[in-house]
């Protein structure tokens, strides 16, 4: 299916499902909002060490719809004003990003009203580069998150669980986004998986693609039921290799803009 | 002097200083940039407790050129598209944000090349509320700082050192920005005390008000001098009473956009 057909399907989709996203947005937030989970930075056994999570943000930067995610436009000038300051333009959903509830929830959580505790997170980071080396939809599933615990021990309450895909050895190239028909083509999360996080009291989950859901998605099945449960997401995170799978936090430098659906962000982890 | 008339001598101060700064941010940027200060994070005493120190963007939020900081656009919404997504448009100095040494030094670090060791710092906070209250253009001097080094011991390496004046008690009334006479009006730090910080290898300063300099300031002599050494600078933080002087770690979310000045970014606290 191409790209555009696939978003036409996904909208029709949408629309039908709209009124029952609707009242199980409401439901889910009144109980498990991202904002009323607790506080667990576990910062207590820090290294120091700190990892960047961030892809700096160009216009040429891979985007879900194709066009560019970011302009720059003068404002002030060191000739004419003895400073520089650019006017900014970008898509919420551009770059390192956080998707916030209302981003696939009306009347979800906007990104301004994460709380801090929310953010600051044990991240815990499920290596999917076997998996995806296979099959360039492939999926974290619950099997996955199973194998993880048995690794590693429990996935702590409020923690963000991230996908390591490998994809970022992909930047730069098409095949980050597509595979060589054109096709959307990159790892994600399987609701399956998604469904038992929720359950975990996980705050957020993380993908190092361009979207919570695989890139052959018919029905963005994770982002109209993560998102409206009250939890956040965050896309193209970069630089995962260089993580445990487990014993970092995260620090989710979400954007703060009143209403907003979500935003590039800049995140970081400590060791 | 008018905020009109102000604006205008600080551009002619500047343009005739330009070659000077310019050639004080290259050996400044080669010395002693940001991005090469050694990581500090000092987060092993953690107790979990997270502070919020960012502002919520408006398109109201006090801006120091009085124009809209921010305006979000449609770009999808629940209705045609099943998600809703806003472009959004802002002026990078707007609302709770970094000032990247670039904003006033040609050839001076962009935002995007802050490195995230520079961005988590421990956080020593200087109580001026006392001196602010008595004039509202007090600054941050040398004894202020003398003073909270007997207090607190040593600064550390690679802080931040943010001035903390009770301004935000003004958040949401004229009084935040200017007098009575329309006059900029609130505090900021003296080039002494920022050019004693530098000596310090102190990685960036911030401030509870509009700017780094105080409002009454006729040259811009802090961000004219410690921005182009190749530090930063924060403006308008908020919620810094619910820190103590010394021993929490703060978290700088700066934005990533590649050129940019600096801009919003999500800063939070760890106690």
């Amino acid at each position: 299916m191409c790209n555009a057909c696939l978003i036409d399907s996904v909208r029709e989709s949408a629309l039908s499902r709209r009124d029952f996203f609707r009242r199980s947005a409401a439901a889910g937030l009144a109980a498990t909002a991202a904002g009323t989970l607790a506080a667990r930075p576990a910062l207590a056994q820090s290294s120091g060490k700190v990892v960047d999570l961030t892809y700096t943000l160009t216009p040429e930067f891979p985007t879900f719809d194709g066009k560019p995610g970011i302009s720059l436009d003068p404002d002030k000038d060191y000739a004419a004003d003895g400073y520089k300051i650019w006017k900014v333009s970008f898509f919420e959903h551009s770059g390192t990003h956080v998707d916030a509830p209302m981003h696939f929830a009306e009347g979800g959580l906007s990104v301004d009203n994460l709380t801090a505790e929310s953010l600051i997170c044990p991240l815990c980071i499920i290596d999917l580069k076997a998996k995806a080396a296979e099959d360039p939809n492939a999926m974290v599933e619950p099997e996955d998150i199973e194998n993880w615990i048995s690794d590693n021990g429990d996935i702590p309450e409020g923690a963000c669980v991230a996908m390591n895909s490998g994809w970022g050895a992909k930047m730069g190239d098409a095949s980050f986004r597509n595979d060589p028909e054109g096709n959307f083509a990159f790892p994600g999360f399987a609701k399956s998986a998604t469904d038992m996080l929720l359950g975990m009291g996980v705050a957020s989950i993380g993908v190092d693609t361009l979207s919570l859901d695989p890139g052959n998605s018919a029905d963005f099945a994770v982002h109209y039921s993560w998102l409206p449960a009250g939890r956040y997401g965050i896309e193209n995170l970069a630089n995962l290799d260089g993580l445990p799978a487990s014993g970092a936090t995260i620090f989710v430098g979400a954007p703060k803009h009143a209403n907003g659906t979500g935003g590039p962000a800049r995140i970081m982890a400590v060791l």
